[in-house]
């Protein structure tokens, strides 16, 4: 998918929510624990119900791989059943150095090798460019850079300052050499609304994926408001406050009610801050 | 394993060597593509010919995830066919918010989830110490953080500076408030030997996993003289030297001669430096 596919998509659909598979069989209804794979079963009813309000589905990796071989072939079955107009993220935060990258790289953009076939994964930029590049080798595939998160543990590095500027200002500036905003995002936590005017001056263009709306309290309307460029630029991920909106045999139903709130939200920020 | 059953085994042992499995379907000897599970019985006849002359082995995840739920049924039985008194290492590179990370260590610690009970795995820093403290709740596991990586792109962010000091020494320094000598341990590249002693001046007892010794070009001495502790404090690693070092019907006679060269090297050093 393209940035220009995405940026028609959003206009379409008037939402840049993505939401996230984050699928832990522990928490899914009880009712679904006995088909024969609970974990797709409640994915697929998830996609049906949300995918009018979405232009993006981000399987949150650990929580299949966590499952063993079983656990990957419920993602299998996920990602070939997102549907095509849907961006694709594996939420993986992989990252090595070249040739060790090269197969992660396999892994999740190569369906003949895994089975897999995103259009993106998360890669974390600790160990620098040969670490990433090997995923960008693979044409049309996009990159999503970790540079600012949401969680505590952000300050430890992230934050610490150069000079004047931060780790994860350096990381915007050196991974522009490495890719453009046609084939590279970034993270970038939302709970630091008011740091997007610094994010911005550095990447006006690219794409940001922003966690933590939902379930870990960011506010959307200033991350919309910040974040936004004239193509939009954003995707705005919620996982848990709509894949666990319900418990009962109305899960999906809940979910949907969930993902139709966010997108009606996103429809006038979208009038307001995107141009 | 504790840190003083390690160091036991290295001395009964007379080696720090890491035997790296990075086992690629595309390069194993030609007679072994047609068994049943290829990947593995490569896995076992190198495990069966190396392990009197190494202490460690270090499954590279990468290569068993590219293959989807096969490759991590081979890595199942590659985990349980490593001899209990070898350390084992899934070189995973995995790090998220809390709650992923724990599913993260759910993989790789929790066989009743996964199917997998590794000693411990690598985990990489740039998240902070939310993203790795959940491995450490499993008790009497290992982390292994990534601090300075032996690629070129180490040069992009683990070694600028802040106030004199780089990134990779503020990961060395955060980092030892999350855990001690007894569960943590740091990968340390091995071409930057003249480092190890700015390294051992903040971590001097732990163990530092060194890859790049073989394939990579390290200097074993220069490791060996500068990076050893009175408990030896160093695991070094070789993947494709020993796995690739032959290609035909003799590859696991070949692969164990190099493991016995390495090990009778590192017999001269424990000698020599481990005091």
């Amino acid at each position: 998918m393209t940035y220009q596919e995405l940026f028609q998509q959003i206009i379409l659909k008037k939402s840049y929510l993505c939401v996230g598979l984050d699928t832990d069989i522990r928490k899914i209804p009880s009712h679904l624990r006995n088909a024969a794979d609970p974990i797709f079963e409640f994915n697929k009813q998830i996609i049906d119900a949300t995918a009018d309000f979405c232009v993006s589905f981000k399987p949150n990796i650990a929580f299949y791989e966590a499952l063993g071989p079983k656990g990957w072939e419920s993602l299998q079955k996920t990602v070939e059943y997102i549907p095509k107009n849907h961006f694709s993220i594996a939420d993986a935060k992989r990252g090595d150095i070249g040739n060790t990258s090269g197969l992660y790289a396999r892994t999740f953009f190569d369906p003949e090798s895994s089975g897999l076939d995103f259009h993106s994964v998360t890669v974390a930029p600790y160990m620098g460019s040969d670490s990433v590049k090997p995923f960008l080798e693979f044409e049309g595939k996009w990159v999503i850079l970790l540079a600012l998160t949401s969680n505590p543990g952000s300050f430890d590095f992230q934050r610490l300052g150069f000079n004047g500027s931060s780790l994860y200002e350096e990381v915007l500036k050196t991974s522009q050499t490495w890719a453009g905003p046609d084939r590279m995002m970034y993270v970038v936590g939302a709970t630091q609304a008011s740091e997007f005017r610094k994010i911005r001056t550095i990447i006006p263009d690219h794409f940001l994926l922003v966690p933590g709306v939902g379930a870990q309290g960011g506010n959307l309307e200033e991350v919309s408001r910040f974040g936004m460029n004239s193509s939009c630029g954003l995707l705005v991920n919620a996982s848990r406050s709509i894949i666990y909106a319900g418990n009962g045999l109305d899960f999906a139903e809940k979910a949907k009610k969930e993902a139709l709130a966010l997108q009606k939200e996103m429809e006038i920020y979208l009038d307001k801050y995107c141009n």
